[in-house]
C-alpha cells in the first residue's frame, strides 16, 4: 500500500511538519505491517498522548489540524485509530469548527464506506494491509502522523506548498524620552521565542534549528523547496563617506524593515553582518543598530551568536598550523619516509585517501595503487615545496590582541629552527569569512575552501588548500555556520545575522544565503533590506560588483543614508574629538556647510547612478538638525538625481519614525530598473582597476608599484585574471587620503600591492596599508560591561 | 489580590511550565486590572489556540493538564475564562479523565459559589478585580498561564517537586559483527530530541535551552528548585596507567550508563569531558566513546557542541591581549595621560566604573570623585608596573599548532618595540577551563575569573585579571558555557558534557556543576558516571583532592578499568609501533605476562584505597584475550582489595555487556564510604607535595629545583600556600620517568618548577617539561575527514 499511495497521482498526501527525530519507535513501529494496531492498542494516537512522546508529537498535530480545517471547513472528517483522550478532543474541536467527523478503528468493517465519505482522513496509526488505496477516493485528504504512508507525497507537498502573507505579532515599542541606552531598551523587551516567529514567516519544523530562545539557524533545504516562488524586492543600505560622527546605516536598515512589516504591513527581512567581538570589548561596543530600531537581544547578537566567527577561526587556524606543519615535515624526511607516512600501511592495507587521488588527477598519475608511483611520481605527489616567504595565509583571532600584528612562529627547539616572520589578523578578515558571504551551497563553500590559495611552492605555482588536504576538514567545521541565524527586531520582525567579512580587504557585505532565503520567504511583495559597510564607493561597490556577481541577484533599490552632522563635516566643518563636547557648527543651524557637504552626497548618488539602481536618500535626523537644514539635505539630494529623499526618526520611535522611507522605498522599487555592473570581467586586472578608481573615486589615474605590478602578471599568468576586483582603500575619504573630505579630484591613486582571494573569488588591490588586526585602547569598554550572577544580566554594552 | 493570593499560604498555586518569552503581549495584557476580559472576548485562552501565539502556548496547557490531572482523578474542576475550542476541548479532556468540570466567565455572578467547590481552578485569562481571595478555598489548585497572578506560587510549586522514576523511552540498538566504525555506528542509530530527553529526565522547559536537534543547555536555576532532594550515587571511573594500547574509560563510563538506564532500569547520567578539536584533526580523532558506547551524535560531540570551548578561547585572549596592551600604554604615556583616558570625562562627567571602584578599595584609597585623588593615588591606580618577565598568561587556539610553541609578539612599529617571548597553549590547557570545571555558580565563576594571577608587579606582587578591569567582560563571554550540555548515548539515556581541562597542568576532570545537576536529576536511587582522565595515580587523585574538595560531593564507588593487553605491556611485554601488527604477546594467551603486569592494577587499587571508597575492577574484554587471562585478572584483582572484579562487553553489545558491571557497582555503592582526602590543605606547599609522591606515586622522595624552591616561597608569601596540589607528571608512569612500566620503586620525584591557577584554586608542580601545545604529525587525520555536501553527513571520524 504505502507505494501505491505515494505513486497514486490522485491521492494528496499531506504530511505533517514534524521533525523525524521527533517520531518515537512507537510511531515508526506503527507503520509496520508486522504490527497489529487498532483503535484500542497501545500504539495509537491517543495512547501517544500519555505516552512517550506526546509532547512534541501531538500538540503540533492538534494545531495543524486546527489550521488545516480553516482551509477545509465543512468538510467529511474521518478519524482512523486515533481514539483515546487525545481522538476525543480532536472530534471535540472539529466540531467546533463545523465539519462532520466520525470515527472508525482500522479493523472495523465500516472503514470501507466510511472513506468512501470521508473528505478528509485524519490517521494516528496505519496498518497498511487492511487499506487498499482504491478505498481512499481521488482528491482526499490525508493527514498523518506516520511518515512512512505518505513520504512520498510530503515532499510533493512540501514543494508545491506556496507563499503565504506573514501572520506576524508584531511587538509594542514603549517609547521612552530621553531614548534609554542601547542595552537598557534591548533588554526592556521581551522577544518572541524564535520558533514562534519562524512558524509566522512560513519555515517548517524541520527547517529550523533552535539554539536557545531567541535564535535559529534555518537550513538551506529551504531553497530546494521555494525555488520556483518568485524573490522579493531586493534593497542596499549605503551610505555617504564615514566621518567619525557617524551616519547609521545599521539603524536605518532596521528601522526600515520595522516600518515596512510593523507598520505598513508588508513582509520584509533585514539581512545583517555578524560583528566581530574585538570592538565590541575594544572601543567601539555593540552593532545591533541602536535605539528603538535594534536587533534583540543585542548582547546574544554581539556575542558568540551562534558560533559561525568561532568556526571560521577553527577553519582558518587548522589550515595555518597545516601549513607550517608540513613544511617541517617535508624539510626533515627523505621523500621515501614522507611518502610512507603520507600513505601509511592501515591493518595491513595500503591506499590513498580520496583528497590524495584528487591531487595525483592534478598531478597527471592516473595510478591508484600506492605501491605503484615511481620515484619521480613519489617526490612530486609528497613535496609540496611551499616557499616560505610567499605564504599569505595567516592566523586568525577574534580579539583585538595587536601584539600579534608581526610575530615571528617556530622558536621552539621542537620546530628545530624553521621560524619565520608571521601575524594574526582578527578573525573577521579571514578569507573563509569572505568566502561565508559569498557562498551559495554546501557544496560551492567546499569548492571555494579548496581552492584557496596559501602560498606558492618554490616554482611559483599556487598552493591551494586542497593540496595540502584539508578541504573536507574545513566544509565539515564550516557545516553549521554556512545556515544564517534568525533573530528579530524590536518590533519583532525578522532578520538575518550571517557573515561579516572584513570590509577593508574583502567586500564587507552579509552573506548570499541570508538574502536568498529572505527573499523567497517575504515573497514578490515583499523586501529584504540589507546594508554595505562604509560609504556607497567602497561597499557598494563591491555588492554590486562581486556579491550581486557571485549571487546574480538584482538589486531594486538604494537607499543612501545621510545625516546633517556628516554633511556639514564633508562641508568643511571642524575635526571632532572623541570624549570632548561638539564644537557649534554641528549643534547650531548651519545651512552654508550643509550646502558645501552636500557635495559629498552628490557624488555618492552619481556613483549609485553609474548601476541603474533608484536611490531614496534617508536623512537620519538628530534633535539639533533645524527643519532648514533637513529640507535643504532632502533638496540637494532630489536636485542631485535621488529618486526621493526623506528624514527619519527611527532612533528615537522605532519603525513609526521610518513610515515614509518605507513609503518612498517602496515607490521606487516599483522603478524601471536598469542594473548593470561597472565593468566586464574579461578586462585586465589593472584596466578593471583603473574603471573603479576613475569612475567610483573620480581619481585621475592609477598608478602600479613594481610589487603590485609583478603581483598583476603572476595572477593573470597563474590564471585569475577575470576575477571582480575587491579595492583595499580608506573609508574615510573617496581618494586614498583619510583628510581629504568632500569630493577630492585629480589625484593619481597608487596601488601598492596587489593579493588574491582565490576561494572567495576576487583580486584586492591595496592602497596604502590596510591594518588587519585592530588594537586595544588604553581604556577598552571592557571596563563597563558587567554580568549580574543573579538576573544573569549583561551590563554595559551599549 | 495578586499579592494577597502569593502570599496566603492556603492557596496553592500552580503555573504552568512555560518560559516567559513564550507569553504573548496578549497573554500579560490578559492579567491587568485595565483590560475587560471574560469569556467571549479575544484575549481569552480559546482565542489565543487559534490567534497569534498558540503553538507554543497551547500545546504544553493541554498536556500539562492532562498530565496533573493523573494526579488530581476524580476532582471537581472549573474552567473560568477559557472557551472557545481549546476551551471545548478541555473540558472534553477532562470529562474522560473521570473530572466533574464546571465552566464559567470571570464576570459571571455564579463565580463566588463555583469557586467554593472546585479543587481545581483552570484560569484561562485572570480578571484579578472581581476575584477576591476569600473566594478561593484553602487547598485550591490554581492551574493559570497568567503569570503575575501565581508568580509568587510558582516558585513554591517548582521547589517542593519532586523526583519521579524517569519514564525513558531508550533506543534499541541493531548490534552488527565485525563492529563497524564509531562514525557509522553513531550515524546508523537516530537520536531522540533532545527536549524529549530532557522532559524525560525531569527536566522543565525553561530550565532547558535547545540547539539544534541533539544538544542542548541545562540552566543552572535547576540547582535551586531541586536543592532539598538527596544526590544520587557518584561514581568515578578510573584506569590503570595508561598504554598504547588504551583501555577505554569512555567506553566504560557510557557504557555502565547504558547498563544501567537501559538494561536495569536505574536513573543514571554519564558525565563527560568535551574533547578538544586540536585532537580530533590531529592523531586521536573523535572522543565520544566507541564500539555500541557511545554519546551520539558523535560528530556534534566532536565539533564545535555549544561554543564552550570557543567561548574559554575569546575569554582568555581577551585578558591576554589586555596584558600586553596595557603594558604598552603605561610604557608610552605620562601618569596623568594614563590616568585621563583610563578616568576620562564622559558628556561632561567623570566617574569611575564600579570596576575601577573596587580597585581603589584594593588599594586602599576610600575616594570615589576622580578629581580629588592625590598624584601618588594616580600612580598608585593607574599603573599596574607589570613585570614582563614574569606574565604567566599565555594566548590559547584550539588547533594543534605546534609553531606556536614559542614565539615572539610585538613586531609591529605600532607596538613600539615592546617585543617579548610568548607561546599559545592548546585552549584546554587555559586556566578558564580548569575553572570551568570546578566552578559551582555564576557568582562563583565570576570570582574565580577575576582572581586568576597573569603576572607579577615590579615589587613581586601578583596582578589580577580583576586589576586589569577584564572580570565582568570575562565573565559575560562564559555566561552560556557555565551551562552543561546534554546529550544522549547510543541507547538513549542521558549525559552531559561539560568542561574538559588539561590533565597534565590542570585536574582534567569534567565539570563540576554538571555532575551536581545530574545527582540532583537521577533521584536518591540513580546513578551519576564521570570519568578521570589518565591513570588513578593522576586523573583520580586529582579528582578526590581538587575537585571533591571544590564540590563537597562524596565519591560512591570508583571503577577502575584494566585491559589484558595493557598489563601485559606492565607486565613487561615489547614496545608498540602504530600501524605495525601487534605481537604475538599481546593476541596469544601468555599467563605469565598478565601476572607480573597486574602489579600496576594492585597499586592502583592500593591508592584508590587510600581515600576509603570502594573500587570495582572493569576488565574492558577484547576478542584475543582468553578465559583463563580474563579470569586471572580478576582473581588477583579481588585479591588486591577490589570490591569485585568483572569483564564488559559493552564496545561489541552496548549497555547489555557492562550489566554485570552495573550490578557490581550498585551493590558496591552500598558499602560503607570512608572517604577523606589524601591530605590537608594546612599543610605547607612542599609537604602536599612529598605526601602525593610518597603516598601515590611510590617515591622515596621529592626534590625541588631552587626555581621551585624559589616558586614556593613565592606563593607562600603572596597568602596562595593553602591550595591543593595539582601535579603535572608523565601519565605513562607512576614515576617521572615515561618508559618506567609495571610499579617502579626508589625513585626521588625531580619538582624541576612550580605555577599556580590562583583562580581554578590550585598550585602546580611541574615534574619535567609538560607539553601544552600538541602538533600535527605528516599525516593528520583530516585527510580522511570529509562533509557530504547533499547528505550534510561527516565522513571519517572515528
Amino acid at each position: 500500500l504505502e507505494s501505491e499511495l505515494n505513486e497514486d497521482p490522485n491521492v494528496q498526501g499531506l504530511a505533517l511538519d514534524l521533525p523525524e527525530s521527533l517520531y518515537s519507535s512507537k510511531v515508526l513501529n506503527a507503520v509496520k505491517p508486522e504490527k497489529d494496531v487498532d483503535g484500542l492498542s497501545d500504539v495509537n494516537l491517543g495512547r501517544l498522548v500519555r505516552g512517550d512522546a506526546y509532547d512534541c508529537l501531538v500538540p503540533p498535530t492538534v494545531c495543524a489540524v486546527m489550521e488545516l480545517l480553516e482551509d477545509l471547513g465543512g468538510k467529511n472528517v474521518l478519524l482512523v485509530g486515533a481514539s483515546g483522550t487525545v481522538g476525543a478532543a480532536l472530534q471535540c474541536m472539529l466540531q467546533r469548527e463545523g465539519a462532520t467527523t466520525l470515527s472508525c478503528r482500522w479493523k472495523a468493517p465500516e472503514l470501507q464506506t466510511k472513506l468512501n465519505h470521508a473528505d478528509v482522513v485524519i490517521v494516528g496509526s496505519t496498518k497498511p494491509d487492511d487499506v487498499p488505496v482504491s478505498w481512499i477516493k481521488p482528491g482526499t485528504t490525508i493527514i498523518s502522523c506516520s511518515r512512512d504512508l505518505v513520504s512520498g507525497k510530503r515532499q510533493r507537498w512540501i514543494q508545491s506548498q506556496q507563499y503565504r502573507k506573514w501572520d506576524l505579532r508584531c511587538l509594542k515599542l514603549q517609547l521612552l524620552s530621553p531614548v534609554p541606552s542601547d542595552i537598557e531598551i534591548s533588554r526592556a523587551q521581551s522577544p518572541k521565542a524564535v520558533d514562534v516567529l519562524a512558524k509566522e514567516i512560513g519555515l517548517l519544523t524541520d527547517e529550523v534549528e533552535i539554539y536557545g530562545q531567541t535564535k535559529a539557524k534555518v537550513r538551506l533545504s529551504l531553497l530546494e523547496r521555494l525555488k520556483d516562488q518568485p524573490d522579493g524586492k531586493y534593497v542596499l543600505v549605503a551610505g555617504i563617506t564615514p566621518t567619525p560622527l557617524g551616519e547609521g546605516k545599521s539603524t536605518v536598515t532596521i528601522g526600515l524593515v520595522q516600518a515596512l512589516t510593523a507598520h505598513l504591513n508588508i513582509n520584509s527581512f533585514a539581512c545583517l553582518r555578524q560583528p566581530s567581538q574585538g570592538p565590541t570589548f575594544g572601543v567601539k561596543g555593540g552593532a545591533a543598530g541602536g535605539g528603538y530600531a535594534q536587533v534583540i537581544p543585542m548582547e546574544e547578537f554581539n556575542l558568540h551568536l551562534t558560533g559561525d566567527i568561532h568556526a571560521i577561526t577553527a577553519a582558518n587556524n587548522l589550515l595555518a598550523a597545516a601549513i607550517d606543519a608540513r613544511i617541517l615535515h617535508e624539510n626533515t624526511q627523505s621523500d621515501k619516509a614522507l611518502y610512507n607516512r603520507l600513505v601509511p600501511v592501515v591493518n595491513g592495507v595500503r591506499g590513498f585517501s580520496a583528497i590524495q587521488l584528487a591531487r595525483l588527477r592534478r598531478l597527471g598519475i592516473s595510478k591508484t595503487d600506492p605501491g605503484t608511483l615511481t620515484e619521480e611520481e613519489i617526490n612530486k605527489f609528497a613535496r609540496l615545496d611551499i616557499d616560505p616567504s610567499t605564504i599569505t595565509w595567516q592566523r586568525v583571532v577574534d580579539t583585538n590582541d595587536r601584539f600579534l600584528r608581526k610575530i615571528t612562529v617556530g622558536q621552539a627547539n621542537t620546530e628545530k629552527g624553521f621560524v619565520r616572520q608571521a601575524q594574526f589578523d582578527i578573525a573577521v578578515a579571514s578569507e573563509i569569512m569572505a568566502i561565508l558571504a559569498l557562498t551559495t551551497s554546501l557544496q560551492d563553500m567546499k569548492e571555494r575552501l579548496g581552492k584557496m590559495v596559501v602560498a606558492n611552492d618554490k616554482k611559483g605555482e599556487p598552493i591551494t588548500a586542497e593540496d595540502l588536504g584539508v578541504t573536507g576538514a574545513l566544509a565539515v567545521l564550516m557545516k553549521d555556520a554556512i545556515k544564517p541565524t534568525l533573530m528579530q527586531t524590536l518590533e519583532g520582525t525578522p532578520v538575518f545575522v550571517h557573515a561579516g567579512p572584513f570590509a577593508n580587504i574583502a567586500h564587507g557585505n552579509s552573506s548570499v544565503l541570508a538574502d536568498k532565503i529572505a527573499l523567497k520567504l517575504v515573497g514578490e511583495k515583499g523586501f529584504v533590506v540589507t546594508e554595505a559597510g562604509f560609504g556607497a564607493d567602497i561597499g557598494m561597490e563591491k555588492f554590486f560588483n562581486i556579491k550581486c556577481r557571485a549571487s546574480g541577484l538584482v538589486p531594486s533599490v538604494v537607499v543612501l543614508v545621510a545625516t546633517v552632522r556628516a554633511l556639514k563635516m564633508h562641508g568643511g566643518g571642524p575635526n571632532v574629538t572623541a570624549g570632548a563636547p561638539l564644537k557649534k557648527e554641528y549643534t547650531e543651524e548651519n545651512l552654508q556647510l550643509v550646502a558645501d557637504g552636500c557635495c559629498n552626497l552628490q557624488k555618492q548618488i552619481q556613483i549609485t547612478q553609474l548601476f541603474g539602481v533608484p536611490v531614496v536618500v534617508a536623512l537620519n535626523v538628530f534633535k539639533t538638525d533645524s527643519p532648514a537644514e533637513i529640507d535643504l539635505v532632502c533638496k540637494i539630494a532630489k536636485q542631485s538625481g535621488a529618486f526621493d529623499a526623506v528624514p527619519c526618526n527611527h532612533w528615537s520611535a522605532g519603525g513609526r519614525g521610518a513610515v515614509k522611507l518605507a513609503q518612498a522605498v517602496e515607490r521606487a522599487a516599483n522603478q524601471k530598473n536598469n542594473f548593470k555592473y561597472l565593468y566586464s570581467l574579461e578586462l585586465p586586472i589593472v584596466e578593471k582597476i583603473r574603471i573603479i578608481a576613475q569612475k567610483v573615486y573620480g581619481a585621475q589615474d592609477i598608478e602600479l608599484s613594481p610589487t603590485a605590478q609583478s603581483q598583476v602578471d603572476r595572477y593573470t599568468r597563474q590564471g585569475f585574471g577575470n576575477l571582480p576586483i575587491c579595492m583595499a582603500k580608506t573609508h574615510l575619504s573617496l581618494s586614498h587620503q583619510p583628510e581629504r573630505k568632500g569630493v577630492p579630484t585629480g589625484f593619481i591613486l597608487p596601488i601598492s600591492d596587489v593579493r588574491a582571494s582565490i576561494g572567495a573569488g576576487f583580486i584586492y588591490p591595496l592602497v596604502g596599508t590596510m591594518s588587519t588586526m585592530p588594537g586595544l585602547p588604553t581604556r577598552p569598554c571592557f571596563y563597563d560591561i558587567d554580568l549580574d550572577p543573579i538576573t544573569e544580566q549583561v551590563k554595559g554594552l551599549f
